[in-house]
């Protein structure tokens, strides 16, 4: 069953002198995401620089801004044909038969000191069964013990910090469950995404857990259905992941975040218990 | 002027129990290594998976180990032909020239909190005229004031606290030197290599700073020629880069590393003033 | 010679649940602070319970508030007399002779981590001639080195964070001052105070060190005269040191503080270069 | 029931150049603790400075050495007096009944920053009843949690980080549990002891807690029995508790610590499931 969705966001700058923007905010080409037609408007009308990151086809473009206000509209419609299965078949993959590209997803990163929580991740998920349903508990443990709370985290706040706060926004709920998934040998990423059903609407941020020859999504926060993610990027964590990296002088505005269905297009679902992905396995996943 | 390198290592581990092993050990293919021939040694003998990096060229090959000794052998020949150029002729390459794929180097990571050090990196070097300069300039600034110390640091020692602590060794070196240059919107990376010259004999981590369209290396340490340093890997930071990844329960025992003239090789430059690189510029670069 | 000072403060509370509050806010006992007359408001009435440090003569209030709106006033004058000497005679106090008594202001403390700044204090400070002058040098350094700039901070940041931030208000310059005198085995502690001079008016946080049998005063940042202060507090850092320790549900409102000469009092000098002190030394420092 | 101890350590040193040193390591003068017959022997002998800390007893001994060899032995007998309690009949003294000197023990120190790990105090251990039981909790919370391991900390670990990585020694457990109790506005502080029973004979940490009116000795590490231990030292935390700060260069040898019961004595008891006090209250708790 696939769904379309129209989606967009608005976004307003003062700028205050010369700016070089990069910006990470349109729908990630994957083959799942189904005639994605899209506009991007900008006012002041600037040249851009494009880039699509191969493999994961995070989309990025790049403008230089001067001094005065910066709008930028993007507007989509997609159509998501989620891949599905039954969370019970989904093995993990022993690290012996990891495609060796995807050791990065193992590592520490700047957000995710994964390196100094193998312990804690130990104690309470290594006694679990492996497959997908542990990522899953790591995740019921993320809603039972971490607080969903605005303004408890900034945009340096590390997994650890997180951890200890108990508290946190979807950025740390990913950061804390993609720390336990490293720290148990699991790979993870971030992932940035329009989320349906999201209150209020804005971007969102979920992880991807690599089992079983594929990347599944996750979300510890249970703000928005997992079939309901339309993904703009993926990285190591919040650190390579932003809608915006301003390089000069400027005051962000709005920021506002939309996403709905197209009518006619059939209902969402309601919380799925599906095991859900939107990336294609490798090719050649395994025969590394 | 090349100048050929004999170089290897030797490494023995006792295994307690089944270890999957990734390493990072062997000459990277670039094409300013020229005529690598090599040999690999495994004992006992284990099948291997391999995968090289696309762009970079970092080699990583993958084994399982049971319990009881493993010994492993690397050794090579390479001529190493370095590029060379005037540092007063170096710019430094504005964000909004960067070419997109070379952003991830800009971003904090595990080692490397940039994010923090904005103010300090103003400070100390913003006042300095840009180019390959500025960059010395930092590695001028790490010689005088951070104490080259074994046992100052550990494995998940941060740049932050290595400039609180005024000490450290290679990697730590490195890694103030990337916060600095990322600081200051000078993309740069982590570096392991065979060194020449260095005493006692080890891998060595340097950095490499992009500037005017690619990469160049820096040392802060000065602890060997940049001309004579034989790249092993790059990434964003040491929890990228290492020799050896086991996963499992194993005892690391002997590393040693060699790295010597071919005899009738050219001798090698003292320290030299040039600007030193190993890796040529993207085809495209600027143009995307 | 001496200032009469005329000061005060006015705090405003909306109390949402019943609350137990510890206030620290009124002037030292201190034979120094010369005929101290005050009065103490609060709005609605509440019973109060009272301590006084021994030594330092901090004085703290305690009282319980219900649901509404709580008012308090501080007025008080007081004549300050401070103690005055020549820096060119003021030695260290060598560790060997350090009363037992003031150790603590020698070990690290909640933001002060001079464990950890050993070695930045010693190439920084460690050749410089011991003596007053060297902890003015410090000062000297924490004015050349260190933004002074509100929000920079907040009330969990350590002396490490400012230091590598390069940024902060005047409890981060005492941290950071603290940090590195401790850090050369210099006693050093924080300061409350009401500062004339200030602007805008607020309390104002320095540092001691303790020198030569006493406690001088010291202020990396520049904003008030060291002569000028009358002291509230003192403590190992700001984990101790606070106007208001609220235990419950409320929300603070209005912080307004105030510091005048007294009509007929002689004009306050400009900055001294005297150095400064405002207690007593204890009788039998050295003889322990 | 008393139980009389012989107890005492040996400490060795190789001194480098001119070194004093503060040692705290003699039995504290408590009234619990009685006919305490003691030897302090040094070698070469020097001159003491001593100093006990009022309320706390404490004591201190500073002495400064030269180059060469340092022995320092000391031997005491002790009879020790626990105060015992029904934990049922505890509660907890609300801060509003707090005696103000009490008031350092419920902020943040330097191992233990309390005032971060609010959140996580609550949601462990808000809902438990409270009183003595409540503290009980939070050491069979530390017992289940944390692993027991040497070499899992440093002189510079903090609570945090023991939370973090889920392991840590004797100061490691205490600076845990201080964490908890301050985070739920119960004082506490940090004991350094000699303690009967424990494995390996060292030096022991635990924890003192406030509750009604009197301070609870508590140990997270279930290592020795409760009624066995002969304090040492109280403190904000290990920042403020070591047997020894040496200042200058030397090198440590030897630390044997020995503590048996005199014969005759009553055999120790078990582990107790009394309440343990060895501190008598202040005469005026509560009436300050």
């Amino acid at each position: 069953m696939t769904v379309r969705y129209k989606l967009g966001c608005e976004l307003t700058y003062e700028i205050k002198g010369p700016t070089v923007f990069i910006f990470n905010l349109e729908v990630a080409k994957l083959r799942r995401h189904i005639d994605l037609v899209e506009r991007l408007t900008i006012q002041p009308d600037r040249p851009l620089r494009t880039y699509t990151v191969p493999d994961v086809r995070n989309r990025y473009f790049s403008l230089e801004a001067g001094a005065g206000p910066l709008e930028l509209r993007y507007e989509a419609e997609v159509t998501l044909d989620v891949y599905r299965a039954d969370p019970a078949t989904i093995r993990e993959t022993p690290v012996a038969e990891l495609p060796l590209d995807i050791m990065p997803f193992l590592l520490p990163s700047r957000f995710v000191s994964s390196d100094r929580l193998a312990a804690f991740a130990q104690r309470e998920f290594g006694h679990l069964e492996q497959g997908h349903s542990r990522v899953t508990a790591i995740c019921n443990w993320l809603y039972d013990h971490i607080d969903y709370r605005r303004g408890a985290s900034n945009e340096q706040t590390t997994a650890d910090e997180s951890l200890l706060l108990r508290a946190g926004v979807c950025r740390d709920f990913a950061h804390i469950g993609i720390a336990f998934c490293r720290a148990l040998n699991i790979p993870a990423r971030f992932v940035s995404c329009y989320a349906y059903g999201l209150e209020p609407s804005d971007f969102h941020a979920v992880f991807e857990a690599y089992l079983d020859g594929r990347w599944w999504l996750f979300d510890g926060t249970r703000q928005a259905n997992l079939d309901g993610l339309v993904r703009i990027g993926v990285g190591r964590d919040a650190a390579e992941i932003a809608f915006s990296w301003p390089f000069g002088e400027m005051e962000p505005g709005k920021v506002q975040i939309t996403i709905e269905h197209v009518d006619g297009s059939p209902e969402a679902p309601g919380r799925t218990t599906d095991a859900i992905s939107t990336e294609e396995p490798a090719p050649n996943a395994g025969a590394r």
